[in-house]
């Protein structure tokens, strides 16, 4: 068998492939929906029967929540790779269904202008991106007997809604998924519709809860007024300090873990030619916001931020009441990258607001979630073989892309399991994810496939 | 007639006042309430009568509201002064009813360290106070056949839903009212049980809502953190800005119409001895915020104050939502004192916002309330002859007093009038106006009822 042939297979085998897609796409594997709550066990039984099909050994396992499909295939014995492949079968919600121009959980395969596209909840996220790397496991299946790698597999439910279940089950299922080499995740987009990507930095983020009590009940503000401690007024104060006039943070070494960008990456990175003005005139603004002096995409994928995600406090009714309040809360997050750690944030937090309580506030810090930030070694065996057969299969070479936001299950691989993940996605920016008319791009999918049989190759020695 | 023979009568007539006034608090006429709405024809109904057995014309008018009292007493003739009191019958809601010792509008008397009190809704506020000058005004009746001046009486029904008819009434009324001197109110609070106040300072208001507008759509704050525009960021920037380090507030020439306050003024508050710390302490706050350096009575009495009295914005609900809003929002007023207009505040926030806000936010100021503050000539002939009366009631010159708050009625008085008001109360700091077991030392209202008695003689000559 060589790479060769597995690619001819899958490029033969595209019917079949859409027709087990379009099968996984019908369930309406709505996580957050307790009446979906049936669909999720039949998406999770149907990749059983789907691996088992191909020669893995399979068990739908129980969570708290909606239950984890895991399973492992021995390869071809000797010295080979181990790979985990990370997937979720569960989808958002569809609402509102009145925006879709075709049922949601009825694929519909439309003409864009990259080719035909399927229109569906999942499409892309992650059902289609889970559908590449299975594709290419069938493949390795039909033509070699099996792949050349070892592999496990683990797709989950619940990622949707913040995969509550996760951490548990990857601590308890601990031995079995530890031997793995590297996590493979395909959750991520491509650079656009002609160039791969793979994502090296993920930003961390710490979220926190700010709850600033005074008075012991709501005041008058005739009476009051210029005597009494405002919560409002002070909670105002507090979040305004955090920037200064460069939009710089100035909780205390906030910056101190954030190394500079490589002057390479830098380049690489505007080579890119990023449409700032198009990024932002999409969502109704202008002008890059947040530290000055920096190019859109370096603030995106490899600057921490500092933003306020909910404030109240006080009347918010209709028209006026002439109250001081007791109380006033905002919801802060940070999103971290390098080696910031949320913990340490956290702290710096907690030290920024209590130096500015005066006597007669208390404040209450609530943490929600901390994540560390992800910087995967771009020099890495896996990296290089993912540039190898990302360049081969799209004739140039992978963007070595940042995400602005956390992929938190990356996270929890690395401090639960200390593996390390190879993110390489094929989504693209208008795919729509989570809203209506979803959609994943026919070529897309068929790239991904072939790239992800060509790595499986690489890895295996078998190129 | 003489003086002493009015304020005999008065004390000889304690148990028919009290039955008067127990009838009009059994009447519960609470203008907030659309049920109660019978009940506040009912009250001005009794008072029409009532001024109708003393000798007043008396009509009751409508309104798009409740309905308003007004009276005419031509006098004895001659050169005497025209008097127009100004009261309200309608009261607060009861609710809480299970936090009362005894049913709201079954007024209960009751002994308390000043002697007994009535408990009622509306004891003090205002149908006690009413009760004062209309017992003064029913003994000029009986003993003298009339009062020494000229009364004119206005009795309005909505007080206690921010007066919403009454500018109208006034100008469409104000043939009738206009001829008065001086309006005399009695709404406010003496300084303790045993010293009388005038209030001569009432602070004024400028009330706005702040509405920022950034991007077209809430924002994933992974995929665009460091790069759009917080509109909560910036809000709290902005509101944050409105102090500087002393609690002085930054708008331009905000100061510039706050007169000094007279060194005698000064030193008559400081000898007051008022308890900063039991007034703070009764709120759960120990240390004075706001401007610093000065003593308590003088912020709240003699300067202005910004206090944020609601904020809102992003997702403020369980947990953590990773959002940057698109928009962002607060109520923001201003304490207004001395010469400051309320629309020139309003001109210079507009001002301090809009310099604020960067090419990529839109931010509309909306203009709620908007009251002058009012100061009272202190060398005014009715100061003056109040002072005197006061004086010999009590033993001790009154207070001359501020109110924190404002007394919206006082201004309208004012502008659309072109009336000053003298504001003369009998309140005390405990009578939980607008809170349950709401009271009325019955010393407070027979002190006053006698010293309205004293007033009208010594404005009538008759002293």
């Amino acid at each position: 068998m060589t790479t060769t042939d597995i690619l001819a297979h899958l490029d033969a085998n595209e019917d079949a492939i859409r027709a087990r897609y379009f099968d996984l796409l019908r369930i309406p594997s709505v996580s957050a929906q307790p009446a979906h709550a049936d669909d999720c066990r039949r998406a999770a039984e149907w990749l059983r029967e789907e691996l088992t099909a191909i020669g893995f050994m399979t068990e739908v396992r129980e969570t708290a929540g909606h239950p984890v499909v895991v399973a492992h295939h021995p390869g071809p014995g000797g010295n080979v790779p181990h790979l985990l492949y990370y997937g979720h079968y569960d989808v958002q919600p569809a609402e509102p269904y009145e925006l879709w121009t075709s049922p949601p959980f009825e694929p519909t395969t439309l003409d864009g202008p990259n080719g035909p596209r399927t229109v569906a909840r999942g499409a892309v996220d992650d059902k289609g991106q889970v559908m590449m790397w299975l594709s290419a496991l069938r493949s390795c299946h039909e033509v070699a007997g099996g792949p050349p790698c070892r592999i496990s597999v683990l797709i989950e439910g619940e990622e949707e809604v913040g995969s509550p279940s996760l951490d548990a089950f990857l601590a308890q299922h601990a031995a079995d998924l530890k031997p793995a080499d590297i996590v493979v995740v395909s959750d991520t987009n491509m650079w656009d519709a002609r160039t791969p990507a793979i994502t090296t930095r993920l930003r961390g983020m710490a979220y926190a809860q700010i709850d600033l009590y005074a008075a012991s009940r709501d005041l008058h503000s005739g009476l009051y007024g210029g005597n009494a401690l405002n919560p409002i007024n002070l909670l105002s104060r507090i979040l305004g300090g955090m920037h200064d006039e460069n939009g710089r943070i100035t909780l205390d070494g906030f910056y101190d873990a954030v190394p500079p960008i490589p002057n390479a990456l830098a380049q690489q990175w505007h080579d890119l030619n990023f449409d700032e003005r198009r990024f932002l005139g999409e969502i109704g603004l202008s002008t890059p916001s947040g530290e000055k002096g920096l190019p859109a995409l370096q603030r995106m994928w490899a600057r921490p931020t500092c933003d306020v995600n909910g404030i109240w406090g006080g009347y918010t009714g209709e028209g006026s009441k002439t109250v001081i309040a007791a109380e006033a809360h905002a919801k802060v997050s940070f999103r971290l990258v390098g080696y910031q750690d949320p913990h340490a944030i956290f702290d710096s937090l907690e030290r920024f607001v209590k130096e500015r309580i005066p006597e007669d506030a208390r404040v209450e810090i609530q943490r929600f979630g901390a994540a560390p930030p992800v910087t995967v070694d771009e020099d890495s065996r896996w990296v290089a073989a993912a540039r190898r057969v990302l360049t081969e299969e799209f004739g140039k070479p992978p963007v070595m892309a940042g995400s602005g936001g956390s992929i938190p299950v990356v996270a929890s691989f690395k401090t639960i399991l200390g593996l390390d993940s190879l993110l390489i996605g094929f989504g693209l920016d208008d795919d729509a994810v989570h809203s209506p008319n979803e959609k994943f791009d026919w070529a897309c999918l068929m790239h991904g496939a072939r790239s992800h049989a060509r790595l499986l190759a690489e890895l295996g020695g078998k190129a």
